[in-house]
């Protein structure tokens, strides 16, 4: 890697080890991890070390109406960090300090390049606990899960990253830098800024610095796996089962191509035959094991061919790594398409029904999992790339999965963002007035219209 | 009461007997309970019957550029449901329907005007439980709530109102109606209009619809009473107690001067010669017993004269009685001011050793109790109304609690809202950039300033 010597008006604001033009350096950071999503070619890559650094980029963006794209790990899924012909690339990921955790108050302070698996580990080292934790925790930053409000596979006890951010520092498109929210427990003086930036997918301002909530460690999990017949036979156990009132920390469902999938990967013995299977966790302590005896009882009751409550942790893990190894194992099934939709939990049923359809109908492969606790399920239509026809076939699978989880009631995306992919879908969520009310505060907060432009938003 | 004669243009627009002019019902109307608080005289009251009603209300007093002022059960503590001369003052009141409760999604869906309570018994009906549990909740909305973001006694472990809320049908100042978020346990399709919503006093736009989270019912919790030889010593069990990883579903503190005033209405048998109480409550079942006798030994550890664990249920229910009698009790040392600062938990000993200085600073008692589990305390500002001098010296005493709150890193209100009574400190406790976007997004949304103009965001 070598820096070119291509001035760049950046240059002369910010010290030169921060703003990169390098070609090959600009190429690889073109994409985020959205599949088939386009990108432009960046002007120029800064990675900030500090606020002010974010502040000089957006001053200069904002009065030379430039686009800027914020980066994280580019982890995400949503195309929301592809760059943008002529953008910046505004690279958060220097600035990756743990600032503070504060035991008494149980909060954290952090720059948002902090990788979300490293401020988990901190909190745990002080007997504390972060859940949000996207399936990208070993590698996503804080910074993008606030952008996304990410979830992850606690979120059906816990909540998502929204529910954990107390405030923010942000910067705002010309420049200025604002605090929202607050250190304390509570607190309601003045609009709700700090929910409002969450999930803005960097459209609205560029966060800084988060603090976040943590919470007391909790009980080592239990774990239990349940092997169905069919897919609609592990739909029913989860509405079944929290439906029942129990609140488990984790209950994930796979589908039998997808399990296959997996064990091409590591395997772990599961029965041949099944249609589906669903993890559950609990870390309710001494109350555990009840609350997995009634999971048991439920997925029997929803004809289980077998359920297994894993008798010590090791093997809990061992399931929990299982169902980590998903997107790896979809990947290595070749060109495919993610979504993301969300319906209530007693529509998941008619959710995989309506999946078959659908692979019917547009003759494409669609393997399904997700967080199933919370109805949050992703899709996964594969497809060959080289077959121009499929490819256009699998687009379609991919948008008639949305209008599907529209029809039911539910969401086009419950935890990987709009951003570049989804961004026609939500003129078909919202209603006209939701949307203009959507566009209303981007234009006041960016009135030139420089952050991640196009992202988020449908065209008007 | 007599409906007068006098016309008024809203008569040609809605169902007459919405609309009402009768000068003693308007003036009955002017006032929420914040104690001290400017109101004007309003010229007309409507009790919407529907959105349809507010649509119509809300085009009309844009079109003319007229004030609107939402009610519910005027039980608000800021006077954000003050009248304000020439408005109409809008009631959500008979709005009052519970749409639906759907126990396997764990949701509700309720017009503005049910009362809390109403619905809270509703949910328990169906074994469900919605934590949110203002003071005022046997007569306060939801409506309120979420225009206020109410907290309560339970927050400490559930959280607030903005913690279940999951979507909204909400007014905008032009009458056009949008729907905001979701039926789903996620969703992040577009920015958080939910959140923006959700506190902002009815300045932002008209709630209409609210669709909030239940939880499956908790177990009847188990209540604990300590008492303490000093003020000082009942904070630092809060901060040692919650610091150590307990999570009790209440944790609230009383002074000496409280439970004394609290004895008066209610002989409790609280033993003499304290400075503080506590009551703590756990609702986590099994482990119910062993969080309160972690909660005993930490208040022995704080020098606590005597902890008392009730062994059954019904005598918590008369401790948490005495608690609820706390806004009573002060009403009856005569004229008050409530305050709402809510501090991190670690300096709730600097925050009621400043009182100390503050009510001997400006000659006046100043009482407190509140929230301690969440750092949320009211402090009380007792004074003879009689006496213009005490008078003044009492609205300075309640200015330097909130000055005192945001020097110890709180916020001037952890659950009332800004409303009117302290607008002139939101300046304080934001920042300019974050101040220009709140007022910013004021503007955009309500461009002809008709929604309770003037509360919440200091005069420009």
């Amino acid at each position: 890697m070598t820096t070119t010597d291509t001035a760049h008006p950046l240059r002369a604001l910010l010290p030169p080890e921060c703003v990169i033009v390098d070609p090959d350096v600009l190429a690889a950071h073109r994409h985020d991890r959205a599949s088939f999503c386009a990108a432009g070619t960046p002007s120029v890559l800064v990675r900030a070390r500090s606020t002010e650094d974010v502040s000089v980029v957006l001053r200069w963006a904002d009065q030379n109406r430039v686009p800027v794209v914020a980066q994280g790990a580019r982890s995400g899924l949503s195309g929301a960090a592809n760059a943008i012909d002529g953008c910046v690339l505004l690279s958060l990921e220097k600035m990756d300090r743990i600032l503070e955790i504060d035991t008494a108050e149980q909060i954290a302070v952090v720059q948002p390049g902090v990788v979300n698996g490293v401020l988990a580990a901190a909190a745990g080292a002080e007997g504390l606990f972060y859940p949000p934790d996207p399936g990208s925790r070993g590698i996503s930053t804080i910074g993008g899960n606030v952008a996304t409000n990410a979830g992850g596979m606690c979120c059906v006890k816990y909540g998502v990253t929204g529910d954990f951010v107390r405030g923010l520092e942000v910067v705002l498109a010309d420049g200025r830098v604002l605090r929202t929210g607050r250190r304390t427990a509570k607190g309601v003086a003045g609009y709700d800024l700090t929910r409002l930036m969450v999930g803005s997918e960097g459209t609205l301002g560029i966060v800084t610095e988060i603090t976040v909530a943590l919470r007391p460690a909790h009980a080592r999990p239990l774990t239990a796996v349940a092997f169905f017949p069919t897919i609609v036979d592990g739909c029913r156990t989860v509405a079944g089962y929290l439906g029942a009132g129990y609140r488990p920390s984790v209950l994930e469902f796979m589908d039998r191509p997808t399990v296959d999938a997996v064990t091409r990967i590591a395997d772990l013995g599961f029965p041949d035959g099944m249609g589906s299977m669903l993890i559950a966790q609990s870390d309710s302590g001494e109350a555990a094991r009840a609350e997995l005896a009634a999971f048991e009882r439920v997925a029997r009751e929803c004809a289980a061919m077998d359920v297994v409550v894993a008798d010590d942790p090791e093997e809990g893990d061992l399931l929990m790594h299982a169902r980590r190894l998903v997107a790896d194992a979809h990947a290595n099934l070749g060109p495919h398409l993610v979504d993301d939709v969300c319906v209530p939990r007693g529509r998941l049923v008619d959710l995989v029904e309506g999946l078959h359809r659908i692979s019917d109908r547009y003759r494409v492969r669609v393997l399904c999992a997700g967080h199933a606790g919370d109805g949050n399920m992703h899709p996964v239509v594969v497809f060959d790339a080289g077959d121009p026809d499929e490819t256009a076939r699998a687009h379609e699978a991919f948008d008639a999965v949305m209008a599907l989880g529209l029809e039911l009631g539910g969401t086009i995306t419950g935890e990987h963002g709009v951003g570049h992919l989804k961004r026609h879908w939500l003129g078909e969520e919202l209603d006209p007035a939701a949307l203009w009310a959507q566009r209303a505060i981007k234009r006041t907060l960016d009135p030139n219209g420089i952050l991640n432009p196009g992202r988020v938003l449908p065209p008007e």
